[in-house]
């Protein structure tokens, strides 16, 4: 089985917890209907499994490997990025104004899943585009934005992110690259780069690097960092890629997992770099572009744990092995009759759409703090900004968890590549680790986003989901246990951040001894807070008897993450107070 | 780093969790002294530290493969499993009447933990082989015993248990590999054998493989099992390997881990077997080897975790990357003093420790209940079988999660296959698969460990518990915090198995959609159990100022694992009771 767009469950939270009206309700997005988002959708989940999906497999058993200095991938690739280009396919939640189609946030937000489910690999390539758009529009001069946005909007151009280097991974401030003005304006850019995705191949006609780099009086550290974008191939006064530029791929990396995907070491030695913005505030320009990219790795997680789901699924409905428990020995045995086969496929489930409601109402809410007007961006920035880590972690966490129990329904054969699961397994180890790991999302929630506004931004967050809570209580008996559930969840974040609160301001080791406990309670919390905002909208279209085995389905669903997921929050909760003295004890001997 | 075995943890669980004193008070090891195995275990350890433990990553990397008929090994292994069989290794654990050291099996254990630490794809020969010398020794005839065992358990021939086919894995009763008797005495073997591990290979002078067939008036199901010994070169009448058997390796697999290790697919095409005990008994002998082989497959979880282990802290150690919070500027800033990397380190040696105390003490009474007085048996026997599934799934389940948390302390190195890591996270994976997954040890422990007997079981094991928890209350503050945290995890037991008795009396399926939870509750509280008991002894020790510092840090492991890891038993709890029915729920429509 390859993979089949989820397109249903795509439109409902589209729908139902992306702040949807009041997007279209945005200048940017008056000309947008529903209809358009999901006749896009739909459109490109055909493409996506016809065409993506069925080659996954293979490219990651070809991978890509480097002759010489030119990275050759699996052939099939050429072919699909054509295809993909020439659909449009890159454009699609960019600015009509730079040739895209312009649809909201969280429609892009719904293509990046179905195309890095359908081959994360290959979605890797149109994912860093997306950053390096997103950088160059917000801090880019007009000219630059005249020169290089058309082409990448188009996909013709790729982007990269070019920050670590070996002594500077999760610390950049430890970063040595140089740039050296020239009298012509332009800067001279020299050092290695380390795990630059798609830092070179030739599926599109130039690569348009971000380089993080030091000029020669900068000061030292973080506030020394200028941003440069680096074209692969200089652009001539046509806007052609002309005259190769002095940046040099030396050798790609052996890794675990997305072994198709190209990660290169780079060498400058002289390149020819434009500044983007002024000096020295590379770190703040690259931040944007990391949120962004924070924030579609998230979704990247979503996107291989439904991939996992879907494989799971088919075959515990097909693997015929032992009668289950308490069934009718008539039935045909296949596999989903066992009880605990039953439950990994529902928690996968669970955790998918969890993880779904979670990434879009993160995508509404950041299309409001970008593009609403300035009382409702001063209403949805820290929400959004809140949510960006929450994602992050939450998601791609979860996608290690789903990706393995996906392994464990095939059994044995799980664990024989050709059946393919074990490919999800090994891809998703990268999710909580590349744009920060899930120690550096943690360290940006409580220190950034908690501590900074004295939990200003995290009882909103709360004061929110009580309200979801009464809401829920006046629905049926389901409805009522997930908000129990979820009640619950949130007494166990109110007294972790009353606590964080308290200490962090007199001992930040023991509050950040719990970072990752409270940024996997929070994160948890919040997806099953948005599964909870689902049920409620899906009881609504069951009294009006609209598609009821679905909105039957969502609900249960959100019943299932409710007892299953949310009550690991408690054991967090317990970490987090309970647990920081005897990690910083001085017996361990670390 | 490569790996240094830890005989101070390993001797400090043989002597305070093994029931040391009532096995060396057995007849059988009556002249075994604790010197004895502390010299065995440095002496081993040197050898899999220098000699194993530096092959593991390349013999990952060339991998086991096919050519014609032949298995083709790493280059290495053959001078390793020489030096193997030369120093006798193999023989440490099995009894002196067949050329054995005739050690305990807790050190078995330590041996086995210290020898896939080393190289799990290794490690996996010298295993399976134990498990065919278990089973002739219980169920083999003396002729049998005459000819096969020595060679056996010098190393000099290994073992395979051959049960899989194609569309019989957990169900065992879709067997459908033939025997027919032939006129003298023996049986032609007729079928295919899949996931037959070390079927096939060239560093053992013999395979010996233990062969469930059916026999042609056999019962249908698991009632018509027989078990046969064929061997891949029939012996002569002097003991020795001579003509070649009609059972040939089609096929190895090509797997996610575990790659030095040859799966083979095996044709038996009328290959000459003998059959070992009485006709229609085969499973009941298999499980007996299935069970020493669960109980192995469990240490090779600790094994692998402690290996994970080795390489993060040494690598947190090691690696200069950003100030920790809350430190002295002036302090060489490794990536230990983050306070999550010491999180993420300090939990991976608790579950580390735990897992192994968990193992000790279960081979401890796995002795007693194989070579006691009727009374120790009839004693240690239900607790040893009770036992078993939680060493199974608890160490193996840990092992995936302190495989990944080793990957994730790496950061990007983690993910690059050079850096070694990757290859702990992709071994993991077969863990809780092979030897039945950890669905068939809930199955295990749910329906035959505990309704059974109707709890009696379970009931003594908690008793046993409380009474841990009466004596750490009498010790120091975090002895006391200890009892709490154990105390509060076996309530939830206490409450989960309540409720599985009472419903499993009339609802099977409810009961049974919380075995896996169940399980995962048990083998934690079981583990925090026996960290409890060696942070008691720790406090005795310390009394007498022996090894103060040795003491401490046990008794902090301990403290980490109950406040970081039992907390995850009320969540356990709240599935089992509160999660069945939303999982059986038909709107799920699975």
């Amino acid at each position: 089985m390859t993979y089949q767009a989820p397109i249903r469950d795509l439109m409902f939270n589209l729908e139902h917890l992306s702040q949807w009206p009041q997007i279209v309700s945005l200048d940017k997005y008056s000309e947008i209907e529903r209809a358009d988002a999901q006749a896009a959708l739909e459109e490109f989940g055909r493409f996506c499994g016809d065409l993506i999906a069925p080659l996954s497999h293979d490219a990651d058993t070809a991978g890509a490997r480097l002759e010489g200095n030119k990275v050759v991938l699996p052939k099939a690739y050429e072919k699909a990025y054509a295809q993909f280009v020439d659909m449009g396919w890159q454009s699609l939640a960019h600015p009509a104004g730079h040739g895209g189609m312009g649809l909201p946030r969280a429609v892009g937000a719904a293509a990046t899943e179905i195309l890095n489910a359908s081959d994360m690999s290959f979605g890797l390539c149109p994912l860093l585009t997306d950053g390096a758009i997103d950088a160059l529009e917000l801090s880019g001069t007009d000219e630059q934005k005249e020169i290089y946005l058309r082409p990448l909007v188009s996909g013709k151009w790729s982007g990269t992110m070019n920050l670590t280097e070996p002594q500077a991974g999760s610390d950049l401030g430890r970063v040595r690259c140089k740039a050296e003005p020239r009298e012509d304006g332009s800067y001279s850019i020299s050092g290695t780069k380390i795990f630059i995705t798609y830092g070179e191949h030739d599926l599109s006609e130039n690569i348009i690097h971000l380089v993080l780099a030091r000029t020669p009086d900068a000061p030292e550290g973080h506030r020394g960092l200028s941003l440069f974008l680096v074209p692969k191939y200089l652009v001539d006064e046509n806007g052609h890629p002309g005259d190769r530029n002095r940046v040099n791929c030396v050798s790609i990396e052996h890794k675990l997992g997305v072994r198709a995907s190209p990660t290169a070491v780079l060498e400058y030695a002289g390149a020819t770099g434009y500044l983007i913005g002024a000096e020295n505030r590379g770190l703040e320009y690259m931040f944007t572009m990391m949120n962004a990219a924070r924030f579609a790795v998230g979704v990247q997680g979503v996107a291989l744990s439904d991939r996992a789901y879907q494989h799971a699924l088919a075959y515990a409905q097909e693997r015929v092995q032992g009668q289950g428990i308490g069934l009718d020995p008539e039935q045909v045995p296949t596999i989903i009759g066992h009880p605990d086969v039953r439950r990994l496929v529902l928690r996968m489930r669970a955790l998918v759409e969890g993880g779904r409601s979670l990434s879009m109402a993160a995508a509404g809410w950041l299309d409001l703090s970008r593009n609403g007007t300035d009382s409702t961006r001063a209403e949805a920035t820290p929400i959004a900004e809140f949510f960006v880590p929450l994602v992050k972690a939450f998601c791609t966490e979860r996608a290690i968890e789903v990706a393995s129990l996906g392994v464990q329904v095939h059994g044995g054969m799980g664990f024989i590549e050709e059946t393919g699961v074990a490919q999800f397994y090994r891809d998703a180890r990268i999710l909580p680790i590349y744009e920060g790991t899930t120690a550096i999302q943690a360290n940006d929630l409580l220190g950034r986003k908690v501590l900074r506004d004295g939990g200003q931004t995290a009882r909103r967050f709360s004061a929110m989901i009580a309200e979801t809570e009464t809401t829920l209580k006046a629905g049926g008996p389901k409805a009522q246990d997930i908000a129990k559930c979820l009640g619950d969840a949130r007494v166990a974040f109110n007294a972790s951040l009353d606590w964080l609160l308290d200490i962090g301001s007199d001992n930040l080791r023991s509050a950040f001894a719990g970072s990752v406990p409270f940024l996997n309670l929070t994160g948890t919390l919040a997806a099953g807070w948005q599964l909870a905002r689902g049920a409620h909208a899906a009881e609504i279209e069951l009294e009006q008897r609209r598609e009821p085995e679905f909105m039957a389905q969502k609900i249960t669903t959100a019943q299932i993450f409710a007892r299953h997921v949310l009550v690991e929050c408690e054991s967090d909760r317990a970490r987090i107070i309970s647990g920081a003295s005897c990690l910083l004890d001085e017996t361990s001997q670390l």
